[in-house]
């Protein structure tokens, strides 16, 4: 009898026994368990071991929540400051009523009532393997559904291409396709890699190829029936025509849609599935708020961040015009923005001063309208998802949600490069939604006159928030460090800028660093 | 002063003062809506016009009582008769404590209470541009959600391929197009597609290459970020590590993945968005039946279809053993499925008969789970989706909804190959539970202790339907005319088998035939 058990047999066995759990333990014990099987790892301290210690959390957005919750549970003292009157932070969902402030105006969401009727703000979207926020969820009953960033039906729009008429991204991505397996067929027949491939890997290149770029008989892309028929149906219908012509290869060349737009959701982060908690992102914020609410000091503005023999004195001050207070703890978690950290008063070493100096944020906008009817659905059978234009307004989002009913709330401009994000940073809000109405039109004729009401978000223009996310993909290193007894978090310590799972893993280290050391001490 | 205006110019100047909606009319007016924008056409027959006219419907399916919907709408007398005791047809939903009968087994649904726990044993995705069936949802109120063909997270497995370990889709898909974007990168690069393009052309495709496949500086394909990060977290994380190696070419070129498994949403019925009702496909037969319902008379088995100097009469039973009956009137709409049709005695004429004796149908089979646990979001973080085998189950779908609730439902087999059909098919329901349960252990280990209970279909063994749906992609031309006075309808006289979008166009051309001949008459 052979003594070795395959590892396959062997979890098969363990399997049998004992279900996929087990196996998942057992391949974790093995070192097998493949990327992307991680489960939320929340931090695990020990409970009450942080009984008699206190921490100071600036920021109650997700990072400084998480933060509070995963301490508190461990019987640390927390205090959450935060300098404006609501938590979340970045994470904000608009509704009817709502005021939306920044630095020079207030605007009034005039959305009508609705469930369906909301547009989150700031994030919008949880990748499915952004398992530390997916892992709240789970864990506080977070109902999720479907984000849909794909959708072929969507429009592609460039000014000056394609007789500035729209396209649909069925099309444009077939075609891409199309035209690239020819090219590579052309190449391959002609022998012309034959450095490159083998034989035998020539012919199975060559089926590949046909089957990629739905190619012709003889090897040639003339259109398929995946970028939809001709006429008044997409699809075959009860009798199948002609499918469309190929949209022109130097057209599209010339065309900035591949340059990420058609392979956007190739993006790790922006891949199927993503999810939304049904009705809004701040869901989030207010389960965390159940737990934690009663920790957060709202309206209390951080004004020094000092180091003390027992750990740290935060002086703050309940808005202009309040007295300040101190408040010391053994630890502080900062989450605080670098774009507004620069400017607070602390004794951070030179070395942190200048990482934080050094990390700029995005000024992202974002621009919602509710419409009086679902026109996307409507006429152009466009059921979530993005539309995409070289206009400043960059994206048209569709709403993943509250189909066919009457009306609906789309993100009617998502901008996030510098330049038209300062432009229509500079603008009132008024000339926001004029603007972006404007350029939507383009996009879809007719689509000013639909828009009932409209909101619009700069973050560069928000108070104690000053950008939208950092710049960089990776933080400095320094800001990666505690500075005396003061641990950074948010977004802008991870390797996930924009995200609220970066928000939530900063948060874990932090508080595993402050677990680690408090038992040091 | 320019006495022209543009086509643009004059349909923002429409749609400034009235709306999209005027802005597409007026499109239709000028031909100048694009495809895809097609809005549900049902037929609108007159108020009335159908009154004192009668009309026989044989078979409450999609097809049935979409064509009673519409005709007993305009005063049409509709009778529909159907042969099972349940309508909907293909559309199928099973629950705790349904009866699932074959021709020779009856199974009892044994999953848990709830309304995340069911599946749809017939149609389960609704493709966007399937407009006379979402025109049914929203006119009826059906509440839809996202159905998700594509995950990234999902899994590809060749039992032979990569030592039989299932491969992500990100990682798959992401390495296919990287060796295609290299390899002609390299062929451009070399100066062998210069009869193929310009030298303008040629720096413009580089780049894009560059950015289609992710290459690096020299061009050449080393992995992406895109097919996820190396190690316990896929994304980033608070820095990021290295990414995956790519899988190799070789092994991929001799993966049955490239066939179609790794474009199958580029398929114009398989592409984003799709949708499904909230709750079950069959929310749509309960909307019909509310409607048509009182239409219906079940258990009433057709045995003769026969021409009189009227029209039609239909010779019916009420089952085995009941007195046959006759239903005369002025037309008949017949759904009854090809396989079952062919054996009816009728008046058809020849060339009718040649064409339902020509059509086979598929002898698909789907079989569900119901699990304690969902072991794929928590273990792999799958959110819906499919993977794909190449053993004979072929698919396992992950449910589209109820996520992070304690148990699931998953579609554990989904054949329309006839070799493993048909194998499956000539099974017990007990052996086909067994078999998929194996099979879907080599794609996740320790599935099988995972299942509570399982249902299986298989449809070529159903009674008054013998088979899913239609092997040919469009129905033989004598099935498009009426004989005499009975029209053919279901999916099986459609370019759309196996779609009830199929269903519901036969059904509004064989109302649109019937109502143009009420007028002649």
């Amino acid at each position: 009898m052979n003594s070795t058990i395959s590892k396959r047999g062997f979890l098969q066995a363990v399997g049998a026994a004992a279900g996929v759990g087990a196996v998942y333990r057992t391949m974790e014990a093995l070192g097998l368990a493949g990327p992307g099987t991680a489960r939320a790892a929340a931090p695990d301290l020990r409970r009450g071991s942080g009984k008699g210690r206190s921490v100071a959390i600036l920021g109650a957005g997700i990072a400084g929540m998480t933060a509070a919750w995963e301490l508190s549970k461990a019987g640390y003292r927390c205090t959450v400051l935060e300098a404006t009157g609501r938590a979340g932070g970045r994470n904000l969902t608009a509704r009817a009523g709502d005021a939306i402030g920044e630095a020079d105006s207030r605007q009034r969401v005039a959305f009508d009532a609705g469930g369906h009727l909301y547009a989150n703000l700031g994030p919008a979207r949880i990748p499915h393997h952004h398992r530390a926020i997916l892992g709240y969820c789970k864990e506080f009953g977070v109902p999720l559904e479907v984000f849909t960033n794909d959708n072929r039906a969507a429009l592609l729009h460039n000014l000056e291409r394609f007789g500035g008429q729209p396209v649909t991204a069925r099309r444009a991505m077939a075609d891409i396709r199309g035209y690239i397996a020819e090219l590579l067929a052309k190449a391959v027949g002609a022998n012309a890699l034959d450095d490159a491939l083998t034989a035998e890997d020539k012919e199975r290149v060559l089926d590949m190829l046909a089957r990629y770029g739905d190619l012709n008989e003889d090897r040639l892309y003339r259109g398929t029936k995946r970028g939809g028929y001709r006429g008044e149906r997409v699809n075959a219908g009860l009798k199948a025509g002609a499918f469309d012509d190929p949209l022109d290869f130097g057209e599209l060349l010339e065309s900035d849609f591949w340059r990420y737009k058609l392979h956007f959701d190739d993006f790790l982060d922006q891949s199927p599935t993503l999810l939304q908690p049904v009705g809004g992102m701040d869901a989030i914020v207010a389960t965390f708020e159940k737990r934690v609410g009663r920790l957060v000091r709202r309206r209390r503005v951080v004004e020094e961040i000092r180091r003390t023999p027992q750990g740290v004195r935060i002086v703050h001050r309940p808005g202009a015009g309040g007295a300040a207070a101190a408040l010391d703890a053994d630890f502080a978690i900062c989450t605080i923005p670098a774009p507004v950290l620069k400017d607070i008063p602390s004794d951070f070493s030179p070395e942190t001063r200048a990482a934080i100096g050094s990390v700029a944020f995005v000024p992202a906008v974002k621009i919602a309208f509710q419409t009086r009817r679902r026109f996307w659905e409507d006429d152009h059978a466009i059921y979530g998802g993005i539309s995409w234009t070289d206009q400043d307004i960059t994206q048209i989002w569709y709403p993943p949600y509250g189909y066919h009913r009457g009306e609906g709330v789309i993100v009617g401009a998502y901008i996030w490069d510098e330049k038209p994000g300062l432009r229509f940073q500079g603008m009132t809000p008024e000339d926001r939604l004029r603007a972006a109405a404007a350029e939507g039109e383009r996009v879809h004729p007719g689509y000013a006159a639909e828009i009932v009401s409209g909101i619009s978000r700069a973050w560069g223009k928000v108070p104690f928030q000053k950008g939208a996310w950092p710049v960089p993909d990776e933080p400095p290193e320094a800001l990666r460090r505690p500075d005396g007894a003061v641990y950074f978090a948010g977004d802008q310590v991870s390797a996930l800028p924009g995200w609220q799972e970066g928000a939530a893993l900063s948060a874990h280290a932090a508080v595993e660093a402050i677990g680690r050391r408090a038992m040091r001490k």
